[in-house]
Parts: C-alpha cells; sequence; structure tokens
C-alpha cells in the first residue's frame, strides 16, 4: 500500500471495506496529518505578515516540524499496514500440537508487540503536532485561529484512535509487565494530549465566541 | 476543486498551504467520512457471520445509510470551499462611498449566511454518523469494535471543527437574530453529539482494556 499517493476517494473505499488494512490505526495517523497541514496552513497564513514579525522567526520553526510531523505521520499509514501482516499470519500458524501452540504463541507475542509500536508512535507523533498547534493558536494569525481549533480536535481524535490500537494489541500479550509498560505510556499520552488539545480549543472557542 | 479524486498528500498539501481553501471545514467533512467509513468497516465485518446473524438486518440498514453519508461528506468538501468563494470576493468590494459601503455589506451579510450553512451541514451529517457508530459498537463484530471508537473520536472532531467554522462566520452577521438562531442549533448539536461520542467512546474503551 501507498497511501500518499492513493485517491482521497479510493483510500475512503478500501478503509470501509472488510479489508484488513487500512484500519484504525492508519486513519488516526491520516487524521493527525489532516490536522498537521491546518497548523501549517495558520503558520503560512502568519509568516511574512508585519503584523506577526515578532513571533515570524518562532512560526518558521514549528512549521518546519510540522512538516516533518506531517509526511512522518503519512508515512505510518503504510507503517501500520505493514505491521499488521505478521500479525494476521500468526493468526492463522497452526495449533493442533503442544509444539505448534508453543512456536505459534511466540510468533504472536513478537508481531503483537510489533503492531503495538506503530500506533503508539502515532500517538507520540501526534503529542508534538498538539504542542505546534498550541503556539499557532497562541502566536499565529488571528485570522486563521479557528483553523488551529480544527486541527487540535484531529490530532486529539488520531490520538486517542491510536491508543485503543495499541490497547487491542497490548490486550493480547502474555508478557504483562511488557504490555503494563506500554499501557502506562499510553495512559500519560493520553492525559497530557487530551488535557492540551481541549486548553487549546478552548481558548480558541472563546475567541471566536466572544 | 474536486477533494474525491485529489491524492491524499496532494489534498494535504494544499490543505497545508496559505490557499484559503480547503481550510477546517472541508478539512471536517474529510475527517467526518474518514470515521464514517470506519463504521462500514465494522459493518462489513459483520455481516454473513453466524454470530450475527440476529443484528445483521439491522447492521445492513446502518451500513446503508453510512455509504450515503460517507458520500455526502466528501461532496461537502467541494461544497465548502464553493460558498467560500462569495465571501471571499464580498471582501473585495469597495468601501469608499457611503454606496459601496451599504452594497458590501447587503452582499457580505449573505455570503456569510451561506458560508455559514455548509459547515453547519457537516455538523448534521456527523452527528447521524455518530448515530451509525453507536451502533456499530454495540451491536457490531467484537474484533472490530476499536474501529468502531476510532471512528466516533473522528465524528467528533469533525463535529467540533466544523462549528468554530460555523462560528466565525455568524460572529460577523449583522442580523444578530439570525445568527443566534445558527448558533444555538450549534450548541445543540455539539452537547448531543459530543456526549453520545464520548458515551461510546467510554463503553469501548472499557471493553478492550478489561
Amino acid at each position: 500500500m501507498n497511501a500518499k499517493t492513493m485517491e482521497i476517494e479510493q483510500f475512503i473505499d478500501v478503509l470501509a471495506s472488510k479489508a484488513a488494512v487500512p484500519g484504525g490505526g492508519g486513519a488516526s495517523a491520516l487524521t493527525g496529518a489532516i490536522g498537521t497541514a491546518l497548523a501549517s496552513m495558520v503558520g503560512n497564513l502568519t509568516v511574512g505578515k508585519k503584523k506577526y514579525k515578532e513571533v515570524e522567526e518562532q512560526i518558521r520553526a514549528q512549521m518546519e516540524e510540522a512538516e516533518q510531523i506531517q509526511k512522518q505521520l503519512l508515512e505510518l499509514i503504510d507503517k501500520d499496514a505493514e505491521a499488521f501482516e505478521p500479525l494476521s499470519k500468526a493468526y492463522g500458524l497452526p495449533k493442533e500440537t503442544e509444539e505448534q501452540l508453543c512456536y505459534r504463541n511466540q510468533v504472536m507475542e513478537e508481531a503483537l508487540w510489533k503492531a503495538s509500536l506503530v500506533p503508539l508512535e502515532i500517538m507520540e507523533t501526534v503529542s508534538e503536532a498538539i504542542s505546534i498547534l498550541e503556539v499557532m493558536a497562541e502566536k499565529g494569525s488571528r485570522l486563521a485561529v479557528s483553523d488551529a481549533g480544527v486541527g487540535v480536535q484531529f490530532c486529539r481524535s488520531a490520538l486517542l484512535g491510536a491508543s485503543l490500537n495499541v490497547f487491542i494489541n497490548t490486550k493480547l500479550m502474555k508478557d504483562r509487565e511488557r504490555a503494563q509498560q506500554l499501557n502506562s505510556r499510553c495512559d500519560k499520552l493520553i492525559e497530557d494530549g487530551v488535557r492540551r488539545a481541549d486548553a487549546v480549543f478552548d481558548i480558541v472557542m472563546k475567541e471566536i465566541r466572544k
């Protein structure tokens, strides 16, 4: 799969189908990329304007970061699909003899671990995007403040969406200590990311409705 | 613009640019379409399975609705861009004489009204998608329950994202009564939609982490 070059309707049709990939993980990466693009949009509407000369350097630095994150998230759509393949193969392994079952468990455990790392990476990446949107909402052009508010909602949903895709994998892991470590990492990212996203959105909403 | 046939990366690059459209409104329609596609995915993984024979008819009906909504939301990306054009033109009208100013105000008022109706339609459409995701999360295949949870987060963010695009227009409307009517409609959609989306997500999260 090469999600980037797929037509929007084509991607959405495959997502809607019963094909195993893309699923909620890849869709979260895409939604995070859309949110990050809105951060760039605010930046592009800010730089070069006299009124925002003082923050221009800071905005430009954030825009560079946003561009990287956007690219990374688009790559993560494919990476999520690739990580699902070994998991899907592991499910298909025979489990009739004790030996087969033991081997299957081993392969499965490794595949679950790898499949949970991609949505975790999506979570970490959209958390960074939320930080960029914080700056854009605070210091970017007031004419585009609503776009920062929209972007932060998308990244919030991508964060929570990706977390479900970590939890469905860690739930099945036999190594509970490793699973718990991943879960705590997710919980921290959710707590921090949702709090920050909601704070940005509240500020934007208040500014727009005052 | 024909968003449907644009490549994903191409659309995201235009979104990130300083081009006036697509902006937060069109991006909300797209994110809503992605969320709705996940409802269809859950449906497709449910129908035809013995275990879900009893709910098959209900799920099929929801899937048909989801397909319509998904199409509608993809069309709304373009519709939002089209509604922005007259508004952008109104801003450019001369405002030197009393007469020009009066005409400009009149054109502007009409353009603001029309530009706020599209994001309102996006809000109404994703609210319906949330209802479908409610059914999918409750009665669809348990193997895809996380996808229903992801979808509902996307529709929640699309609802809130689109609302900002109503509020930026109603804020500038001179006819405050009409503006207030639109705002109250938004407030109701937000209150109802966010509450339902959060309830679905909580149930999904609890099921996955139990």
